[in-house]
């Protein structure tokens, strides 16, 4: 149950944890929110009163919010700074711009179906259960997205004489000599209860096994590395494996050999079909709220009944109110808009620092990687371009757009300080290791340092365990009737899902709170998660 | 250089090892064939004699040496024993019929784009260059094909109480058990030079990278089996590990577990959009030749310069003659047709045994599987239904076709057995243990056991090392003017690939012996598949 507060009860209670943070405690009483996979508002109709909400930031999460909040009833303004819809939701295609600070750039790439770059967010991890809702719900063409592709290179500047490995070999020949030492090392005695003496025989064979060893559990190479000739119409002969000092010294399996093991890049992955666009079209198409582009907030109250936002709109300062306020705009740059937060909020808001992020698009003449068996996935480098992507779909077509990805803070600091053409220069010189031609396939390139972009400056909110433990609750629950919303406020930053989830905690709140019900406010959806 | 031989020489030359091993041999020493990972016929104009072929089965292997002896000069006429063209490249919708001996069946799918079954091969390794090779030529639209989905189920019958599991949590938690035992096995003074002490702390920490063993080298579960819950608006919380010795128990490890390691289920995988009988399409509508289908060969008779073929088609015995024949007809099937085949090849024919393979589509009106998150790739179980594999297209929308592969020859013996109705019924009562719910959404489903196709009564060519070294060499060389094809005469039976190869085998050698150049016969195509 919320009461209603007087003047002075509100602001002493936003001055405090926030005056419904009750809402939150109960929630996590009942076990809703620890407990569950996934957290998906129920809104039931806006009462007559306190309808009108004010989203700022036309990013995923207000997009969600607004779609929820107006079948509830309720009338939502968005405010968005860009001169476009999606925030880091950007696909990049010919002709389009690229609003970054100091380097406006134009694309020049091809106009195209296939031709497009996909600049933030690219893949769908399937568990990810808002945005496959979402999907679901308008539809998306989704195609599985090659994330792992073992046919592709690994290439190390300090290991195998700097010379390109097919990843295959690299994981084939490494998983066989970890099984094969491992396994030499292995004593019975080693082994207390409760292993048995068929359970030390039982792993010595999945050694065997794991490892593709011999009969003597020695490794001698194996047809995972892929075969060096042969194997159709002649005998298929194995690679020569490669030294294991040569594996222990390189880095690739310091993290990146397990990739696609990990939760959020393990296979299957989807994408939209003709660029991740289409999610943020899904939801517009969905939508009957104003969304007005170019719009700089300048301003937030925070009052008893409402929240008043100033706003900067083609020449003019200009303000709308609302009952509630939905707000997405990066903490690093709501933190230097002027506000009537509680204090103890405002230094949450600059605590929490913006990650880098680069990616630069490439329109290739010729789709040069599939002469080398390579179709989507991406080649790994220790340079500073780490990923190198190729596209997995227009297979066997001309052209393709090829993508740079690295996630390095240093490396992207000094990608992001270099001029476009010379982020291309090094970018090329440092794929040339990989792709020894590449140069001559290149036709045109956008770079993306998100720290960089306008309105954006910066990439993922960067969340230590000691900030989540001293900030996190307090971003996420509301000060008054101003919500904190975005994948800045959810442990998945940097991902769609985490846009998703946040809003959805801000909208089962919204309703808990109109509804002074707050038993019944989440609903916990099972997804069969459990084994 | 090929010698023209008289009768007597002729006869005699076929009752040894072949007129024209000589070529093979001499190919063999040129280094071609056994160094390079394909070879590509390039066929010259045929000359104006010698230039009708006679093509039997049309299946792949008949269909590629049709197109390029077609695209040669040659005349081909095609002989197929079935009412279909494409051999076990099979894909059953709506309406289709089965020509399964005893058991002939009807296809009732429902008429939809997405609702297929590839009965035969329905993936594509993208090192199988020959058929990358026609795809691309005829470009035909392909998409990413799941061939491993970490979201699906292992399910062991003598492990976990029977309780199916995620198999990211089976591989997270053997990886994560595995590297901790031999990271506490190892011990530096087994580690002789060339190790040093280097090498020694490289590899715990490869083992710790490895399995994600926390800072003591211990695994106590780890984000890579999914999370027990929380992770988007709450903090996460990780899995407890299953027991490792339940998993040694098990037997997902011994063999399935690896299976995206190996060479030709290795990701990324490719498959034709909208079925696999798209390739044969292409094939088709790029050959001019007749294809006579419902002709049974009854008698194939080598001559010196020519060969005859009987065959019975509607009623009537007819005869036709050609200069040369590629004969695809499965050996076992062949061995029993009559013919004046030196007996030592005759010998070779029935020597080779043949496999077996039981696949069954299943239409389900509900994908009630994306409601447990899986989206395309296969569960596994340790009873006869190996593998249940669910549809990697048409997500999101309301039906699917559901497969159930088995390769145990027992279990597929024991299948071909039983009724197709009592198949779908031990399918589904076996299914029950994965999916308790599944008979609710059955509404129709067709079975292909190999080893029962009418005209093909089996799978693969069944080569075990020594039938190899007896028989293969006398296989793929020529007898006389009649040349074995298709996948049967390769060292990839089973796959499409192995058709291929086989085939370019056969034309690189025709075209030698025409022109009497052997020099230049085979084309090797180096697809820059070395590091």
């Amino acid at each position: 149950m919320i009461r209603e507060f007087s003047r002075r009860q509100f602001l002493n209670a936003i001055g405090s944890a926030g005056g419904s943070a009750a809402v939150y405690q109960s929630a996590l009483a009942l076990g809703l929110l620890s407990t569950s996979h996934n957290v998906r508002a129920s809104l039931k109709p806006v009462p007559e009163a306190s309808k009108k909400v004010i989203l700022l930031g036309a990013g995923l999460a207000s997009l969600t919010s607004a779609y929820e909040l107006e079948r509830a009833g309720y009338e939502c303004t968005i405010l968005e700074a860009s001169h476009r819809i999606g925030g880091r939701s950007l696909t990049i295609r010919g002709g389009d711009t690229v609003d970054e600070l100091g380097y406006p750039q134009k694309c020049d790439f091809d106009k195209n179906k296939d031709l497009f770059f996909n600049a933030g967010p690219s893949r769908i991890p399937i568990h990810h259960h808002h945005l496959m809702h979402y999907l679901r719900t308008f539809q998306i063409p989704l195609e599985v997205f090659t994330n792992n592709n073992r046919n592709a290179w690994v290439h190390d500047t300090k290991a195998f004489g700097g010379k390109r490995m097919r990843i295959k070999q690299y994981t084939a020949d490494a998983r066989g000599f970890m099984a094969e030492l491992s396994s030499k090392s292995l004593n019975r005695n080693d082994f207390d209860r409760p292993f048995t003496d068929n359970d030390f025989e039982r792993f010595q064979a999945f050694l065997k096994s794991y490892g593709d060893l011999d009969e003597n559990a020695l490794y001698k190479g194996s047809s995972r590395a892929g075969y060096q000739s042969g194997g159709m119409i002649t005998p298929a002969i194995k690679k020569t494996p490669i030294d294991f000092r040569e594996i222990l010294n390189s880095s690739f399996w310091e993290h990146r050999m397990h990739w696609a093991q990990s939760e959020d890049q393990s296979a299957p992955m989807l994408t939209a079909t003709g660029g991740m666009d289409t999610i943020i079209d899904g939801f517009v198409d969905n939508i009957d709220s104003k969304i007005l582009l170019n719009a700089q907030v300048q301003n937030v109250q925070l009052h008893e009944h409402s929240v008043s936002v100033s706003y900067r709109h083609e020449g003019q300062l200009k303000q709308v109110s609302g009952d509630y306020c939905f707000n997405s705009i990066p903490k690093h740059i709501m933190s230097g808009i002027p506000n009537n937060f509680p204090r103890d909020y405002q230094t949450a808001l600059s605590s929490i620092p913006r990650g880098l992020l680069f990616k630069m698009g490439i329109q290739m003449n010729k789709r040069f990687w599939e002469d080398e068996d390579i179709y989507g996935g991406f080649s790994w480098s220790d340079q500073d371009i780490e990923q190198l992507w190729y596209p997995p779909h227009g297979l066997f077509s001309k052209k393709g757009i090829m993508i740079v990805y690295m996630f390095n803070d240093e490396a992207t600091y000094r990608f992001g300080l270099l001029n476009p053409q010379q982020r291309l220069e090094k970018a090329l010189h440092e794929a040339e290791a990989i792709h020894p031609d590449i140069r001559k396939y290149v036709d045109s390139a956008v770079s993306v340092p998100w720290h960089r972009m306008n309105h954006t400056m910066g990439c993922t909110a960067k969340w230590t365990p000691e900030l989540r433990d001293q900030w996190f609750k307090r971003l996420q629950e509301p000060v008054g009737r101003h919500y904190m919303i975005g994948d800045q406020i959810s442990y998945h930053p940097g991902w769609q899902e985490g846009a998703f989830g946040s809003a959805h905690f801000a909208l089962s709140h919204l309703n808990a709170r109109q509804h002074n019900e707050i038993t019944t406010h989440v609903n916990a959806i099972n997804h069969g998660q459990g084994a």
